[in-house]
């Protein structure tokens, strides 16, 4: 029998889905599951975007261009510069997600056996994302009891090998919701500027951030036009997860010539998806007003009932819409799976992430959950009860 | 300045689309393009798939399964059923395009440096694919002269290393247009038994198949369930190339629980087009009848019209949309570009695809190009009357 590769015997299993057999489960025994494990809003998507695909006449579902249409590009780089991210249709590259975005991010500059270094926890993905590049995943511990806030950037220095290719932050970041200061990005641009690196941002969430902070892009930095990545979706951005659309961003001209490469070998992102993601583009701003509003009602809801749990311990997000909470038992991983194979109260149970597959570094995170408060407040407050009441009667 | 990576810098430029800038240049200086240079059909989608997407009620536009909705699984085997293919849903992943699904497999069957090897010319892009992968493409050359018919077994054989992971053939063939016989596939079969080698199949003409021929799937070979692996689309058969949607077939259950870690971790095929080519299988027979009749009479007219060219050499193709021509030139790519940059008619001109991007063996191919015969008859004889013009007025 031939074998599977190494590569595909390391790939990791998702977190945030390994679980979803045991939901199904749960499900068919009559049980209803609150769904804290993934970051899938129930916030309704623009009707504009909706309308976009609803009233297209297309009669041959042809092939988009390759790096995304001009004028979707040209459309993007507005809604950039109205962000304070000053770039040209030509820095940015259309792509299948923030997924790809990073996929051929790492192809384009890192070789079998680089490294890059990551603030962890971390969305679990970049785990897979390495591994299937073939590259090391060099992480950095962020701490609960900061809030995982930066790490030193002399703890950064200290991992920094002749294979360290990038840094990798997530900002707003999931699964922390931490939002870093211009002051820590300074300091990242200090490091990879000294160490020749490449920074890679995944600004995914950028407009969730809360409590009159300013989201800060590592694009609007100077002076690291050759280093600077960022990486978009317009997933979070418009609860538009199921279309697929993202864009890679630099003014390194050599990287977005490769990256084209990359995009050309796969031919073209869903063609239905671009015409939703053009049009979203001019989803008016109370839309985004009142989903903040709603996220930062859910995240107070959230945080709130969380300290009620004896010995629980959580910092408050400033963005996204995560949190990591530190449970008082010792396996997240055996207590998640519990709840939807033990547990259930009024025929109601919960499904949160493990926070393990957001570490790389082996034992980190086993007493940690991730929540995704993507629910209306009655079921998060909902939720949480289930959570308390199951920590109750969990004894391991 | 960071450095952008080895694999990227080796990445390929698309054969089919490196010529685009030169022909966004011709239409400016006003003259109409023929595009033979791509397989992007313009043969309508069918109607029930374009309505269940006009028609859809989606209002948060949500992520999909990652290995595709258990629904649309049952429904895809059952496709494949009624094509005497006899697989279950669990042995198949859906996909963001073909493309992804021969990205998954080298991932859960290749380590870096590994060999694959595949009879050339051969589809460009299975160069970028591995390239990606950090593995090496072994040609074998199969000739125009046989119509691009398998190469002997002992030919492979000879090639076959101890890093030699899996075949890859492409039935019918792009560029070549071939249709492998019962008999060849055996022929792989034994080999790959032999060898403990994967066969990889990329089937995504099966319905375009001409001259009362029929189509052999390597999924309808028993005896290598463990070996078999089979690349899908709907972009051809549907005439959806701008969906996104594909799969990847196998009875390898190691190998499929490999491929949907690669699917977990890039979270979601796009779902509008999901709802797509869910409904597309539900395309009447007549739909295909008419096309494959459609496809019959631009290969006749096409192959008639290229033989009254002197010194051009073609085979006739058996299947697919592609054929090759050897031209009476030295340097293919330099005459494509030619064609766009100094050659019109009656302000037109035609774009091919120079054939070198379709081999993997260094000077191969470099007087031969594809052309996909996806235009009406009309624009099909007009064009190679224009390849002919250009040919007298091409010297160098």
């Amino acid at each position: 029998m031939p074998k599977i590769s190494k590569k595909g015997q390391m790939m990791p299993e998702s977190p945030i889905r390994k679980l979803v057999p045991f939901a199904e489960d749960a499900k068919k025994r009559g049980n209803s599951v609150f769904h804290l494990n993934i970051g899938q809003p129930d916030i309704k998507t623009p009707q504009i975007a909706l309308d976009a695909v609803k009233n297209n006449d297309i009669e041959v579902l042809s092939y988009a261009r390759s790096e995304g249409s001009e004028a979707y590009r040209i459309k993007l780089a507005a809604y950039y510069k109205k962000n304070k991210i000053d770039i040209s249709e030509k820095d940015i590259i259309v792509t299948t997600g923030g997924s790809e975005a990073l996929l051929f991010t790492l192809g384009s500059i890192t070789d079998f056996g680089d490294e890059i270094i990551i603030p962890e926890p971390f969305y679990a993905n970049y785990n897979g994302f390495s591994t299937a590049n073939g590259i090391e995943v060099v992480p950095i511990v962020s701490s609960i009891d900061t809030g995982f806030s930066l790490p030193e950037i002399e703890e950064f220095e200290k991992l920094i090998s002749p294979k360290t290719k990038a840094i990798l932050i997530c900002n707003p970041g999931n699964p922390t919701g931490y939002l870093y200061s211009k002051e820590e990005i300074e300091k990242l641009k200090a490091l990879v500027l000294k160490h020749d690196l490449f920074l890679i941002a995944d600004e995914v969430y950028r407009e969730f951030v809360y409590d009159g902070m300013q989201h800060y892009s590592i694009m609007s930095e100077t002076g690291i036009d050759q280093n600077a990545i960022m990486i978009d979706s317009v997933s979070k951005r418009y609860s538009m997860c199921g279309a697929r659309i993202g864009c890679v961003v630099s003014r390194n001209k050599e990287f977005i010539q490769t990256t084209l490469k990359y995009a050309q070998a796969r031919l073209s992102s869903p063609t239905y998806a671009l015409l939703a993601s053009e049009a979203a583009l001019e989803t008016p701003q109370s839309y985004f007003d009142e989903v903040i509003e709603e996220y930062v009602e859910r995240r107070n809801t959230l945080i709130k009932e969380l300290k009620k749990i004896k010995d629980l311990k959580v910092s408050t997000p400033k963005g996204a819409f995560y949190c990591i909470a530190e449970l008082p038992i010792k396996d997240a991983d055996d207590f998640a799976q519990w709840m939807l194979e033990k547990f259930s109260d009024n025929n109601e149970t919960v499904m949160v992430a493990p926070a393990s597959g957001f570490y790389s570094t082996k034992g980190s995170g086993e007493n940690q959950i991730r929540i995704a408060y993507v629910l209306n407040k009655e079921s998060l407050i909902r939720s949480v009860e289930l959570i308390k009441l199951a920590l109750e009667q969990y004894k391991r």
